[in-house]
Formats: structure tokens, C-alpha cells, sequence
């Protein structure tokens, strides 16, 4: 099935992550998180993340966006966040869902990236009357939906904003290990450093079997997450498969080489198509303005990719996972060459 | 780990089901449930229940449960279930959550099974103004909660009461096996056959590693499910290691082999201490009054079960897994009967 | 139309309170509760209540009831009620709908009254873990739905129960008026100074046109209050003829006033149908068990009232209101005497 | 308090209405809509309206607004709107309370109305996945919140766009006579007959207490408002006051004297400062660019208004109500000549 750049979620399981799973396949343990490889996730993280965190695994990143800012949002709350945002535009509402009725506003910036300027102006003129939504949170994307990474400083120039009025910080860390390659940062940089209270650390799109986890850096949030996550639906039973998989993925540096080798193939890919890059490739996704019969070309060759942006305006996503093939990548690159 | 009869959630996953991960794992596949193993859920399903049926995979039954409940019912609709139902008391409101606020009316009856009569007292005596929840959906479980199973006849009556006045039906299944098994009926028989709109079908606790199917009998109640099931954050990019297992479980037969297994168990473990049964064991539960001091000189002898009841009721629940060891079974059965 | 015993909702406005609908009606004023008569309510309930608290007009007691537990009580939070309470049986699951998807637990207890055991009881059994609803908040109901009243030291045994495990106390005060008259206690007795932290208080039933008011004791609970307010569509524009009322209400005596008419009504129907009476008629409410026959025996005669209890139990509920006429009253008792 | 130029809601009860409350104030008779007043209001509205409709009494426009949308969109449902709606800037997020998390997808429009192109454009381009929110209503504004009006044509264009598609047409007609008086049509040419399905009919910016109604003309929804207004807690137990007032409204021509008075206000406001109006007046709102001094000029003269648009944009907005005083506004429009 070659030639597949529709999504990093198409890719498989990394067969470490699997071993992982066969490992923790060892007898009777208790189950919904009192088993040995979850009860050790906050010590693995921490060390990962240099902090004192709690750790939820969690079976999908849109219930760990919804649940992380569920805690930090009333029903009232604003939540502010990039248009390109997967809660804005892939969730079918799960976070108004979660937060009981909260409410999404939209602050504009280049290349999937909350502009801080327009994000503050935002802030100012907003009425502080009960008619409105009350601002409560801002939820970043790391890497962003555009193939994007924010700095340190972009988050925390953006997290000072938020917290000096009184809104919590999310970070959908889908993506994070990819941002985390690309900028060459420690995790702590880009988050509890930064400012951020809650991040959603994706496995799964870098070779996990649906392992997600919420990692607070503040204890207070951690009750209501934790009733919310039932209630949701999301503790799971035989929470060790994905704890496993959760501890192998940080502990054995498998995130770091599935991200590099993603991020080589899109920085390939984008090289290839120089002329066509919308958005600085700066993780494992590439936008690319190729136009419709560019785009049919490509396909009639056997390239999977998901188109983008409005009808007929000849974007297209294409998305490199760890488990592409050299040779997929090399003929994707020579056919992007010649158009 | 000798000795644990805690929960059927205790057990490791089959190797059959783990070969199906294996085997599933092989590059890249589109998400989001168009894989080809969820794609054939339906047809595979649709043998296994002698009919045209629609089955989505889940990772918890918690949220098969709510997600099967929010399409059946309105937020001002009443569900009818048994008090033991896990809807009741160990889902932290999952289905008040999915149903936007709807409300589980309690019916009682003997040995966990809904009486009936009683239900149909309710129903009669429902007033039907605008002040008062509207009857909706009557939920049962199969095996109950105190390990008996309702035979087709008695899904039945409850259906047609349900049905004669527009409720609908939901079967948490979670022992679904176990309840097949024990009644040595086709899924049929006490599915659809008998006025069964939409299962909860478990594979989680006999041996699958987070594999759940809601499976609806009527096409009409489809759409809304999926979309609800996004929201929720239950729809898995990822599907197919779900599916794969959801397919080997009903395919290879695994679904009759562990659940033979563990209710042979239970038999047993019922048999030696048949003075102290609860109630019937017919699927792989056994609920005992032992008093506090026998229960305190089992846990001495190193078995371990969770209290039932009250406190100081002297109540204890054992439950048998696929997994459990012979020697472990033989072992509690000594112990039982010298008590 | 004489005869009327349906229910104190089917009462006119008293005269004084349409007066002060009158003289509100003055001019423009501003909106949304920055009106004169809505900026007093805090002090005149204050003197009324000889404390700090905090008001809030509003023209039902459902919603009263329903954004008061809102505040107090999280999506996934218990609230410990009578069964006969409003918010258990004639609320559609408006307590449901606010919170979020809470769930009423009922507590027994004689009389319409909860009883502090039982409910002592019930706190102590509730497990911890995350698989069930948290115990948030009590609900009481002052004069009860049995038209019994709580003395200000069954309160506080109450209060003291739920404060001692962090639970919040809120009372429903649909007949707040009936119940100070009954008890001759002062406004504190049955509320703050007992441990109660939210009161629905209510005038409707009393005289008013569609006037309830929600009383804080505690300001911390204030802001969250006003938002799930305006949220509910229940911030008044024109809030200043729900203020007027009010204030024309607690500060003229016509609470007192009309509270001691309907009180003395039911007092003599009581009295007149004494061997039939199923609870002490504290309040303006009387419950008689006449069986059907005398009932319609009633009926024939042309007063009119509700069945209450099941079907052919033979019981019926009368409710006195303010603006029964003497006559009525008299030829009600008379035909009572003569049953 | 002379100079009163901040909204409608300011403005007190109209003498005809305030007349009607002391009429319905006769004795006893049943509550929660069983009375005269409220059993006539489907009659006297299908006089109205030429057509058989089913009219329910509520005491806000936002609760109309809300639980008329909440009938008609799921939870997963998008409720397109133009972004100056009162669903959008000033509910708190009603709508999206009481559809259970329903979006709003705001479509551009210049002075206040939704673009119908732009609205095809956006219902073209919507993703037909379960990834998104599904379209399910649009929403309009009569007369808009910028004081225009939209032509029965405007109404049926975009009412055949979102037909086609299967979505529903609310309108909110909080200032509702005044766009009739405007536009001098018929009821029916701005509702059924141009394609709405449910409209939120206001009185009480127009003169009434607290008296709003939700029309449907389409009985299929009714059983679902009415048990989701009990829900909200906006069925009124006395509900008498509200209807008899709506009652006097429609059929004693007081809906349309005030409107006109209010609208010829604004007409005359709106010349007088004729080269700073910003939308053409056509309502009785009327809204000027006037630059912060001469606004800071005009109050220091006494004269009270709201503020709009962002900070120093220097903005105004001036509404005119019924009972505005001719002195008041022609004081008004000699200052305003002066500039």
C-alpha cells in the first residue's frame, strides 16, 4: 500500500510500543489505572518533564483535549484558539460537549500560530458583563495543524497573556514530539516552562496503539479530571496496555526516533516541492499549493494525500509517519521534482 | 499473582486477540475506521447474530453504555434499570452525561434481574405531564450484575412492555459471552429475537485489550451515534487494532472458549461454598455471605476479592476469568469448603 | 369559580403586590437589574434576614431551585433529597439540566421530612472512588411537599451532616412564608443561623406574580450564580416588576399576611376532616385519605382538588392559598364534617 | 430621568398591558398554562398570523430564543447566524446551554443581515463528515440588531437555502413589531409564508412585562419545547399574566401603535443626525459614528446611550422605545443637529 501521506494516523504500531504491550500481558493485575505500569507514569514523566506531573492515559486525543479543558473551563468559559485548531475544526464539538456548553473564539496568526498581538487585543475588547462568555482558558496546537512549531517564547509570551488575566493554558501536544525534534528543546521548554497547566501528550499519530495522556503540572486540576475522565467514559479498564506503551514510548526514546524520522521525511518532501511550500515544514507536515491537475498527477502516480483548504484551491496536505519506506519518500520526492 | 478473583477486568488478553493486534499491524491503513477490519464488523456481526446489524467500536463499556443510551433517549427521557445496573452505580454518570441530563429510574426484582411486574407497575403509574421525566429506554444487563442471566423469555417480557409504549431497548452486555454460554442460546435469541434495539457487546473483560462494540439492530438510530460517538471522543483514529480483536473474538470462537472457561470456574468455586451462595452462579460470578471473619481468613490465605454490600454485611463477590489458573481455582475451592 | 383547592399556583396576585407593580412602572429605568428597586433587594432582605446576603429575582421556583444547585454541585456531584421533593417529581430534571447531569438521591423519612439518620446513613455508605457521583450538596424543601414544616433544629442536624463532609445546604423555600408563619420563628432561625447556604425563595405561591428570588448566604457563590443565570434565559430585562414585588413583600408584611390566611384555611380543613388526615397540616397543605368514594362524593360537590399518591389509593391533596374566599372554606369543612 | 437613549428594555409597561394583567387577576384558575388567557393564545395568534400556529408564553427573549433552537438543533449541530445576533454577542452562551453544546457558525452580512450568498458559500464548503459540527438551523434577527429590517424576500431566500439542505429557520423577533410596522407587510409575510419555522415573537422591548412568546408553525415540534421549557424552568405557573398580556398585545393593536412611535423616534433621531448614520434607520435603533467627543458632548448634555463597536471607534447606539417622551427626543435631535 504504497505512497500513503493521508495521515499520521494511518501508520502502524512501532514494534517497540508493541513489545511494550506483550510485556505488560503478564497475569492478573488490578484494573482502571491501580496497576504497576500506570502507578509508575508520574514518576516517568516527571523525569521527562523535569516537574512534579500527573499523568491520565487516555485512548484518544480528542478525549484528552476535551477532558484537560473540561477542568479548566465552565460552561460559561471562553476558550481561545488558533481556526486551524483540531478542537475548532476535527471535533465534532467535543469540547463544548465536555465543558457543558463552553464556547471556542477564534484569534487569527500566520501559519496555524496564534498571533499574541491579536490574541491580546482579543483579550481587551471583551466585555466583562455576565451577557457574555467569560474568557477561561487558550488552547495552543504543538506542532500546530499547519506543520508548524511555536518557540518557547511564542508560548510564553502568549501564556503570560493568559495567565495575567486569570485563563488556564492547554497545550494539544498531538503532535508534541515532533514539535519537540524540531525545535531541539527539552519538554519542559515548551511547557510547564512556558506556562502551560495541562498538556495533551499524543503518542498514538508517532506508533502508539491509542495511547494519549493528559499530564497536568498543577495538583488542583487533578480531582475534577479525574471524575470527568469516568464520566466520560475514558478510565479505562486495562489502563496497563496503554500505560505501557505510555512508559516505553518516553523511557526508551522511541518519541524521539519516530519524530525524527517523520520530520526528515516531511523536511524531504518539502525540499522536493520547494516551489509549491505554503508553510515552513517544521515537523512531519507538508501544505503544499500544487494546483488541481498537479494534484490528479500525483495521484494518477499512486500518491494518497488528503486535499486542503477551499474547493478547487489546489492545496493539499501530505503527512510523513515513522513508518513510511525510504522508497515511498525517494518516489514521492522525484515525482514532486518533476511537476 | 495467585489468587485473584478481584474482577474479570484483572485478566491479561488472550493470545488469540493478541495476534489479531499482530496481525493488524501491518503498514499503513486509512483512520478513522475505514480500515478494512472495521469495515467487515459488520458482516462478521452480522453472521454471529443472524442479521443485518451495525457495530462500531469502543475502547470502555462505560461509554458503549452511555454513547447507545444518548440515541435512544431525550434529555428529559427516564431509563428504566435494575438498581445493581453498572449505570447505576459505576459510571459516574456516564449516561446522565451522554443523555445531556436524562435520569435512570430504578425497578427492583430478585437476583439483579428486573422484575417484570414491577416494571410494569412503573410504567403504569408514570404520570405524563410535562413536569415528569418521559419514559424512554429500559436497560438491562446480560449477565447481571449479580452473576444470573435473564433467559430469552424474560428479555422478552421486559420488551414488549418497553416496546407496546414506545421505550426502547439496551442490553449492557458486558458478560455477554458469559450470558450466551450459561444459556447455551444463539446471540439472537436473547438479542433481537427478543426486542433488543441496541447491545453494549463486551469483549473487554473475557480476555479482549480495551475492545467494546455498540451493535444496533434498527439502521435508523446509526447517524446520531456517530456523531455522538466523536463528540465524545470515542471515535478511534486508530480502529482496526480494535476491530481486528472484535472480529477474532466472534470468528475464531475465543468468545465461547474463555467464557467457558470462566464460568466453569465460577461453578466450581459456587460449588464449594454452596452454603454461602447468594444468588444463582450461572455465568462467572459467585457472590457469597461468608461473614466478616471467614472473608478476612481467606484474604489471610492470600485470595483476594472485593466486599459486597454494606459494610459488615459479610458479603463478598468473586469473579473468574478466562486467565484464571486451575491450581488457583482448586486452591480457593479448599479453602472454601473448609471455611 | 368557587371551590378551587387545586393548588396555591392557581391564586390571584395580592393587591398590595400589584401595587407595587404599579409604582415601578415609572419611567425608564435601566435594564437587566440596574434598576432602583433591584439594586435594594440585597439590603431589604437583609434587615429581613439579619445578615449580609445576596439576591437574585427570578419568575420561577424551578429555575430557582435548579441554578442555585447549579452553583453548588459539579456535573458529576449527589444531591440528597426528600422523594417527595420538587426537584425529585415535578422539575422534568430542570436540577439534571442545570448541574450538568448531577443525580438526586433520595433519602427517607416520615412526613415529607428527611430524615437526619437515614441520611447519615446513606453519606457513610457512599463509596469514594471515581466510579460514583461525589456527595455535593442537601436539598430541603420548607414547608415540605407533605405541607409539614422542619424545626430550626431538624435543620441544622441536617446542615451540620452535610457541612461536615463539604456538602453544601440548599433549601427550597417554595412555601418559605407558610413555614415562618407555622413555626413563629424569625428568618434566620430556619436559614442561615441553621446552616442553610441557598434559599429558593419563593412569593409566587404567596400573592406574587411570578416572583421567586434566590438568597445567597455566602458571596463566594455569587459570580458562578449570575452567569448560570443569564445562561438559563432568567436575567429579567424589565427585572424591576419581579424587584418591586419583592421588596413590597418582605417589607409590608404581606408575606406574614397572606401566609397566616392560607395557614388558618388548612388549619380548619384539617381540623374538620380529622380522622383522614395523613400528616400534621403545618403549613397550608392538607393531605387526606378519604378513598374514592368520598372523594368524588366531593368532587360532585364542586370542589375541586388533586388525587395524590397512587391510583386508587384513595387520597387527595388540598391547597389552601391566600385568596380562598371564607365561604369557600367554610363549605369545604362543612362537607368534610358531613363525609 | 430624562435623555434615555440605551434600549427598549428601559422603557416601562404599556398602560393597554398593564390593563390586561388587572383583568386576568380574577380569582382562582388552574395554573402552568391551563387557563383562559393561555388555552386562547394559539387562536388569537393564528388570527395574527393566518395560519394555525402553537404559541407558548415565556418571560425572556433569551430563553425563546434558546430552547426554540434547542428543539430544532442536536447537540452535534451548527446554528448559523449573523455575527451581530443576540445569540451570538449577548446570551452567555444560552443557546449553547440548552442545545446541549450546539455551535454557532457566525455568516457576514452588511448592516446586520446574513449575506445569502455568503450563507450558500458557507453551507457548500461544510465538511459533510462526522468530524464536524452538522448544519441544522439558521437563525435570524427581525428587526436586526443594527436597526434594519429584513424584505420578506431576504427572509425566503435564505429560508429555500437552508430548506434545501434540511436545516430549520428560527428568527428572533425580539423587536419584531417594530420590522412589521416598518416594512408595512402582513405577519405571515415575514414568517411561515417567507419559510420560518419557529419565531421568538417579543413584546417586552415593546411594552410589555416580562412577555415574550415562542410561535411554532409546525406542530411536529411542540412536545419537544414544551417538555424542555419545564426543563429550563421557563414554564410559568401563572401563566396567566404573560398571556393576557400577549393577548391585549396582538389584539388591541398595541404591538403596533408603540411600534410606531418608536420607529418614527428613531426616524427623526436618526435625520436629524442624518450624516453619521452608520445603517440606514429603519427600525428604532439607530447607531452613529459621532467620534468620542461629540459623544462626550452629547452626554454631558444629558442625554444617555450605549456605547458600540470597539473601544474609540466612537460609535453610538440610540434606541427609541414607546415610551419615550416627544421632548426628550426632540431635545435629543436639537443637539444632535448642533455638532
Amino acid at each position: 500500500m504504497a505512497g500513503y501521506f493521508f495521515s499520521d494516523n494511518t501508520a502502524s504500531v512501532s514494534p517497540e510500543l508493541l513489545e511494550a504491550i506483550h510485556e505488560a500481558n503478564a497475569g492478573q493485575v488490578k484494573a482502571y489505572g491501580d496497576d504497576p505500569w500506570t502507578q509508575r507514569l508520574n514518576d516517568a514523566f516527571g523525569k521527562f518533564f523535569e516537574a512534579e506531573v500527573f499523568v491520565f492515559p487516555l485512548s484518544t486525543g480528542t478525549a484528552a483535549n476535551s477532558l484537560a479543558l473540561a477542568t479548566l473551563v465552565p460552561p460559561y468559559g471562553a476558550i481561545f484558539a488558533h481556526g486551524e485548531a483540531h478542537i475548532v475544526r476535527d471535533e465534532c464539538g467535543a469540547p463544548e460537549f465536555y465543558t457543558g456548553g463552553g464556547r471556542i473564539v477564534e484569534v487569527e496568526g500566520a501559519d496555524g500560530k496564534m498571533n499574541p498581538d491579536a490574541f491580546a487585543e482579543t483579550l481587551d475588547a471583551w466585555p466583562t458583563s455576565v451577557h457574555t462568555y467569560q474568557p477561561s482558558a487558550v488552547a495552543l496546537t504543538q506542532a500546530t495543524e499547519l506543520g508548524t512549531v511555536y518557540g518557547p517564547h511564542e508560548i510564553s509570551a502568549i501564556a503570560h497573556l493568559a495567565h495575567k488575566r486569570g485563563l488556564h493554558v492547554q497545550l494539544d501536544g498531538a503532535r508534541f514530539a515532533n514539535a519537540l525534534v524540531s525545535l531541539d528543546v527539552k519538554p519542559a521548554d515548551i511547557t510547564w516552562r512556558a506556562g502551560v497547566d495541562v498538556l495533551s501528550f499524543g503518542a498514538t499519530k508517532n506508533g502508539a496503539l491509542g495511547a494519549e495522556a493528559v499530564v497536568f503540572f498543577d495538583r488542583a486540576l487533578v480531582r475534577d479530571f479525574e471524575l470527568r475522565r469516568k464520566r466520560g467514559g475514558h478510565l479505562l479498564s486495562k489502563s496497563r496496555y496503554v500505560s505501557a506503551q505510555l512508559l516505553a514510548y518516553v523511557e526508551t526514546g522511541v518519541w524521539r526516533r519516530n519524530a525524527i524520522r517523520a520530520n526528515a521525511f516531511a523536511a524531504r518532501i518539502g525540499a522536493a516541492a520547494a516551489d509549491f511550500v505554503m508553510h515552513a515544514v517544521q515537523a512531519n507536515e507538508v501544505f503544499l499549493r500544487l494546483g488541481d491537475s498537479r494534484k490528479a498527477q500525483l495521484r494518477a502516480n499512486g500518491f494518497h494525500f488528503y486535499d486542503w483548504g477551499a474547493e478547487r484551491s489546489g492545496e493539499a496536505r501530505l503527512v510523513a509517519s515513522w513508518d513510511q519506506s525510504e522508497s515511498d519518500v525517494e518516489a514521492l520526492c522525484s515525482a514532486l521534482r518533476t511537476l
